[in-house]
């Protein structure tokens, strides 16, 4: 098959690689449906983190089971599913706390921008839809795979409830699937921080009740302001930059939330500052697996629509192009069609 | 009167200084029925907080209120009452909220190591008990107002709850009563961090289940083995050092709480560590007021006895003895009766 490797900054390459197969008797192969561009890829397309050596990317699928191996109990052939990036057995301690991307046996998932994709850990890791859904609803359902569960973990991590006032920093696709969770949460004012057109639009049509421009120290005084000088009850920092932690914890009232979703990249907290700001702080690698089953549920009834992040949506063998358009920002969100 | 200053590192001066009188229509002069030193107080004692300029030492306190400002209306003359180190007027939206150690109208309440002390906000500030109370209560009542009240805050930021596992860091006198807290919030197993045997011994009395001796990996590693690898629910860092912070954290589980309640000297937090921790992090100031009405009436009837960490009693003006005797941890905390 051909599927997408890095080899360094900028340089992305759909090329001949090996067949997956099954390796652990736990594994599963899959024909990927669709696959995508995370944010999250960038930092190693920037060059931010080092690539050492050409490595498969792509960590956000869902497809068709092909095979299962012998150990495998509860996917099947021809099945429809969906998985986290982080493939974990579903019953050890830590995912029976809801922690499955901090699973004692968790292995990452990657090479999922290919036509077929091994999954270990496919009874702990993956999750059957009832029938295999049409075409128009799967950008949706491979939103739950990652972008949509990261949101969704950051509204949670930030104490969203009926009734909060919400703060999210980040434009990116998992800041606008915070605001579409924090509205499906019951929040009664979403402030999205965007200066982007395109991203205020969509973070207005996932429920978004006002749009912030400005950033650092005018950022937080308009919070400060459309606040009555008390700040946000939850806010989310979808962005991992100590800018943006700074800022969302400046956004937070005394005993507030602050949720933090995406990998840290040279983020140091001042251990007073923190002390005084008086917040709760909470994040990590989102669970996925936690929520997968309650927001397929949500996209397969049609409550909700998370597909619309997806701006672009190319062939997979013009990979290349969806990690340019992400990196100009030209793109929110690329989808890839095998 | 004569009252405590701090002149410099190790510099304890008991001397004539002017009687506190009414500033604020909101203040009120209480008669010190008992006063103490803080661990807080030792910071600058030892020289980590520098001192510029002589300053009034001491901000634990009950005792007999003697005058109030003309605006003030429900604290009375000849009431016994507790306040926080924090002046706050409990009525803002940060104190409705419970964190009225971050009032918008906080003052610090300082000069308590004194017979008379002047205390800002009184109606929101101090709190009454119905009649006043014999000497040998005394003791338990003077900790509500900071060190009790703190180690409340460290269990209840540390979310613990019926059945939770929790370890304790730190066995000053806050470490010590967040051991009493965490008892009285039910958890089942309360692990201790201490190496001195007469605070093994409190830490015991007030319900830990554990004691454990080691620091560092060490300490980090017998937690780890006490409960199967997955490590602890809660954890409360009563210290306030970066050792002790990071410690607190690597004793956590997966999704578990940390809390932190001193203030932190020279703590840096990596980002990307504290992401992959995947802990809870709340604390600060502990909101003392917010646990004053429960705490006095927990200690009114008896069922907790917090006095118990004061091994060493003296007259106030012997203050001087009382910083060495705490420097020189040859007392867990010193209570003064002037």
């Amino acid at each position: 098959m051909r599927g997408t490797m890095l080899y360094g900054p900028r340089d992305v390459r759909f090329e001949e690689r090996p067949d997956p197969t099954i390796i652990e008797p736990t594994d599963a192969i899959i024909r990927i449906s669709a696959a995508c561009v995370c944010g999250s890829d960038l930092w190693p397309y920037r060059g931010i983190e080092p690539t050492t050596q050409p490595r498969p990317m792509g960590h956000e699928y869902c497809g068709i089971v092909e095979e299962v191996g012998s150990a495998v109990k509860n996917i099947k052939p021809r099945q429809f599913v969906v998985g986290s990036f982080f493939a974990s057995d579903n019953t050890c301690p830590n995912c029976q706390f809801g922690y499955q991307s901090s699973c004692m046996h968790r292995e990452g998932v990657g090479g999922a921008q290919s036509p077929v994709l091994r999954v270990p850990l496919a009874d702990g890791t993956l999750l059957a839809t009832s029938s295999v859904p049409s075409d128009d609803v799967i950008p949706s359902l491979l939103t739950t795979s990652d972008v949509l569960g990261t949101g969704w973990f950051a509204a949670d991590a930030a104490n969203v409830k009926p009734g909060s006032t919400v703060v999210v920093i980040g434009d990116g696709a998992v800041g606008l699937l915070g605001v579409l969770s924090a509205r499906q949460m019951g929040a009664q004012r979403i402030i999205a921080m965007s200066r982007h057109e395109s991203r205020q639009k969509l973070a207005r049509e996932f429920g978004a009740t006002d749009v912030v421009a400005e950033r650092g120290d005018e950022g937080v005084a308009q919070i400060m302001d459309m606040t009555n000088g008390i700040s946000a009850d939850s806010v989310l920092e979808c962005v991992g930059t100590q800018e943006a932690m700074l800022q969302a914890i400046r956004c937070t009232r005394k005993g507030g939330y602050v949720s933090y979703v995406g990998v840290p990249h040279g983020v140091e907290l001042n251990g007073e500052g923190l002390f005084f700001a008086h917040v709760h702080l909470h994040g990590g690698p989102a669970p996925v697996r936690r929520y997968l089953p309650m927001l397929i549920d949500l996209v397969w009834n049609g409550k909700i629509n998370p597909g619309r992040v997806f701006d672009l949506q190319l062939p997979l063998a013009q990979v290349a192009e969806g990690y340019r358009a992400m990196d100009e920002r030209r793109a929110i969100k690329v989808l890839l069609w095998p």
